[in-house]
C-alpha cells in the first residue's frame, strides 16, 4: 500500500528535533484545548498541535468530507464515521500542508500563528468518546506468567488459550486520558483464606502496559468482520494503562472474570496514530501451532514493531524505566481479535476500544506488569532513590511510551502518565 | 414517601382493562415512532401511548425542566439527565392530565387525537443509549443451580458469592428491544474435551430471565455511592432476556469470564417503569447471612414483589409457559449492586443498564433458565405440539412477562419478545 503521507523522504516546514515521536509521517489525531479554545480535532508536528477546527474554517481542508462539526467537537467519533478513505485522504492533505516546498499555508504567516499552537500550551483531552471497551489477553508469555505464578508451571496455559483471542468486557465509563490522576481504589479483598472478607484500599495495585485499538463503524448486529476485511475497520492505536488491584481480582474474579479490580481507572494516551501511519512497521506475527481455526487465519504481516517501556516515577525521584517489551510479541494479531470478537454476530461501533492485553516479551525485564515484573513481590524493583516496589506505591507516577522506528522514521505514541494518589 | 401519581384511588378518562400492565398508576417512558412519526418520548396508558413530544408542544408540559429535545429524540436519556426530581414531576403531570375528572387535555378532542395514540400502531424502540452495560449474578438459587451442575453440589456456591454481588461487565452494543429477531450465534466450542475445538452454530442457546435497571448520571469518577444514596441514581426497570450460549461459554469463559457467550445479543422490554410507579410494592430483601460488610449494609425494605414468567412459541405453536419466578427472590437487591459497583470509585452514567443476573426462584419450575428449567437437558421441557426442548430451537420466540399487584393496582412491564432465527 502506498501512503502520500508516509514518505520516508518527506520533511517539515515545521522543525522537528531527530528524536520527536511526530515527525510528519505521523500526523496522529487528537482532541485538545487550550485557555482560549474550545476542545478541537488536533494533530501534530515536531512540539506543535495542528488546530483542525482552524484549518477547517480557512479553507485547507476543502474538497474534502468533513464539515464544521467534525472538527468542532469534544471527540474523534465524528471524524473517524468517515471511515477509513475520509481519514486516510484528511492525513494525506495536512501532510501537504506541512510539507517543506509546499507553502499554501507556510507562506500565510497569520494563519500560521492561528493554526499551530506550542504542544505545552495545550491540554489534551480523551480522544474518543467509547462506545464499548474490550480487553483481550493476547499475551503468550503474560498468560504463561500468570498461569506459573498462580496455577499450574507445568500446564500455566488454559485448555483453550491457544485456540481462542481470549477477551472480555471492560468499563467504557472510567477510561481516562493521560494526565489525570488515578485514585488508589477501595475494595474488598481476602488477605487470609482462612478469615472472612475486609474492605479497604488495594494493598497491590498494579498497572498492565498494554496498546488498544480504536474501530470505525463495524458491520449489523449478526454479520461478522473476517481477519481479511479487519483492518478496514481500525482506525488507530495509542498506548492503554490497564490499571488492576491485583488483591481485589483474586477475590473478585471467578466466575466471571475481573470488574472492580479494573473498572476504577484505565489510562490512555492522547494521540491516537493511524494504522495507515504504521503501515511501514508492519511484521510477522508469531508462528501459532496449533493451527487455528479457519475463521481466525489470515494472511500477509498483521503484526507492528513497536517499542514499548514503562518507567516509575516516585514523587521527587527522578523516573526508573522497569520494563522494555514490543507490541511484535503479540501472539494473537489485531485482525484475529476484531475476526474473533464479531464471529458471533456482536457488532462493532465507531469509537469501540479494545485492548490488546498486557504485552509481556521472553526476557523477564520485558514483563508487562509489576506482578511478573516484581514475580509475585518475590523480586522486587529497584527505583532512583533506592526504595523498592513490589507494586504501586501511591504518588508513583506510572508512565508508558512507544514508538516504531525501521532507522529512517520514527513513529511515536508519547505517552500516558498516570499518579495513583492515596485512596479517597 | 408519598408520590401523587401512585394514588391507587385514581382512574383514567382513558379506557383501562383490569388485567392491563398499563394503569394510570404506571405511566412508564418508552420511545415510539409510527409510519408518520419521528422517534419520540411516549408513555402509556391502558391500549394507548401518549405522544410527549405533542403533549410538550400543545403547551401541556409547561413549568416542567424540559425542552423540545427531551421529548424529540431517539433514546431517553435526555430526559433522565434532569434527574429524579425531574422525572416524578413529569410522571406526576402526566398522571394529573389523565386522571378522571381533570379535563384539561380530556376536553379538547382535536388534541386528544394528535396526543393518544393506539399502542398496535406503534413500533417501539430501544428506549435508552446505553453507556455501560453490567450484568449481576444476584439470585443464589440460580448460582447454587450452576454450582451443582457444574462443580460442587456440596459447595456448589463459590467462596466470594456471599460477600459480593458478583458482576461483570457485557455488551452494551447489541442490546437490543423487544421484537428484535437474533440469530443463533456462530462460535467456537469444544463437545469432546479430548478433541480440537469446532466452529459452528451454537447448539445450546439459552435465554437467562432477568430485570435490568437503568441509572441517571451518578458521581464524579473517584467517588461512591452508598447503599442509601442509591435509590436517587435509579430511574426504573425493564425485562431483560441476556441470551447465552452455554457451549460457547463453557469452552471460552476460564478464566475472564462470558464474553462471545453473551454478547451477541441481550433484549429489554421497551417501557421502563419508574422505581417511583413501583414504590408501593416494595418488601424486604432476603436476609443475609453471614452479615454482608458495613458498606453493603442497608436499611428499609429495598427488594421488590414482581411476579415473572416465561414462554416458549415454538413456530405457529401456541405459547407454554415454563417458569414462573419473582424478582423478590434475588439475594443482593439493587442499592447493593450499585454501592457495590462504585465502591471502588467506578463511574455510573446516565443511561447505563445493569441486569440482575438470572433470577431464579426455590423451586424447579421457577428457574429462570433452560440450563436449570431442564437440568442441562436431563428433564427436557413439553411444547404444546407435544415436542420437547432441552434448549432454544430456532424459530422459537422467547417472551418475558412481569408484574407486580398488590390487590388493588397492577404495575406491568410488557414483555420481551424474541424469535431465534438460524444461523447465518
Amino acid at each position: 500500500m502506498s501512503i502520500a503521507a508516509n514518505n520516508p523522504a518527506l520533511t517539515s516546514w515545521i522543525e522537528v528535533q531527530p528524536n520527536s515521536d511526530f515527525p510528519i509521517q505521523n500526523l496522529p489525531f487528537g482532541i485538545f484545548k487550550t485557555a482560549q479554545l474550545t476542545p478541537r480535532v488536533g494533530s501534530r508536528v515536531g512540539d506543535f498541535v495542528i488546530d483542525l477546527k482552524s484549518l477547517f474554517v480557512l479553507g485547507y481542508l476543502e474538497n474534502l468530507p468533513f464539515e464544521m462539526g467534525d472538527f468542532d467537537t469534544s471527540s474523534l467519533n465524528n471524524l473517524m464515521k468517515k471511515g477509513k478513505k475520509g481519514t486516510r485522504d484528511l492525513r494525506n492533505r495536512l501532510s501537504k500542508l506541512m510539507e517543506s516546498g509546499h507553502d499554501d499555508l507556510q507562506k500565510n504567516e497569520h494563519h500560521v500563528d492561528q493554526v499551530l499552537i506550542a504542544a505545552d500550551q495545550v491540554e489534551m483531552l480523551l480522544p474518543v468518546e467509547i462506545g464499548d471497551y474490550t480487553d483481550f489477553y493476547s499475551s503468550r508469555e503474560h498468560a504463561t506468567n500468570v498461569g506459573t505464578m498462580f496455577r499450574d508451571p507445568n500446564n500455566a496455559l488454559l485448555p483453550n488459550w491457544l485456540w481462542i483471542p481470549v477477551g472480555y468486557h471492560g468499563r467504557a465509563s472510567s477510561v481516562i486520558v493521560s494526565g489525570v490522576d488515578v485514585h488508589r481504589p477501595m475494595g474488598q479483598t481476602r488477605p487470609n483464606p482462612n478469615e472472612n472478607p475486609v474492605f479497604g484500599p488495594s494493598q497491590r495495585v498494579d498497572f498492565e502496559l498494554e496498546m488498544a485499538f480504536v474501530t470505525y463503524d463495524g458491520k449489523p448486529l449478526g454479520d461478522r468482520i473476517s481477519t481479511g476485511e479487519a483492518e478496514d475497520y481500525i482506525f488507530g492505536m495509542c498506548l492503554f494503562n490497564d490499571w488492576s488491584a491485583r488483591d481485589i481480582q483474586t477475590w473478585e474474579y471467578v466466575p466471571l472474570g475481573p470488574f472492580l479490580a479494573k473498572n476504577f481507572a484505565s489510562s490512555v494516551s492522547p494521540w491516537i496514530v493511524t494504522l495507515d501511519a504504521l503501515e511501514p512497521y508492519r511484521v510477522d506475527g508469531p508462528a501459532q501451532d496449533p493451527k487455528v481455526l479457519s475463521y481466525l487465519e489470515y494472511e500477509g504481516q498483521k503484526s507492528y514493531d513497536i517499542q514499548l517501556e514503562v518507567a516509575i516515577e516516585p514523587e521527587g525521584v527522578e523516573e526508573a524505566t522497569i520494563c522494555r517489551s514490543n507490541f511484535k510479541y503479540m501472539y494473537w494479531t489485531m485482525v484475529q481479535q476484531l475476526a474473533h470478537h464479531t464471529v458471533n454476530g456482536c457488532n462493532v461501533r465507531c469509537g469501540d476500544l479494545m485492548g490488546s492485553g498486557t504485552i509481556s516479551g521472553p526476557t523477564p525485564d520485558s514483563y508487562g506488569s509489576m506482578l511478573e515484573l516484581a514475580w509475585k513481590g518475590e523480586k522486587p524493583l529497584k527505583m532512583k532513590d533506592g526504595s523498592e516496589r513490589k507494586f504501586i506505591k501511591d504518588n508513583d507516577t506510572v508512565i508508558m511510551r512507544g514508538f516504531a522506528t525501521n532507522g529512517e522514521v520514527r513513529i511515536g505514541f508519547g505517552e500516558v502518565r498516570s499518579k495513583l494518589l492515596p485512596a479517597k
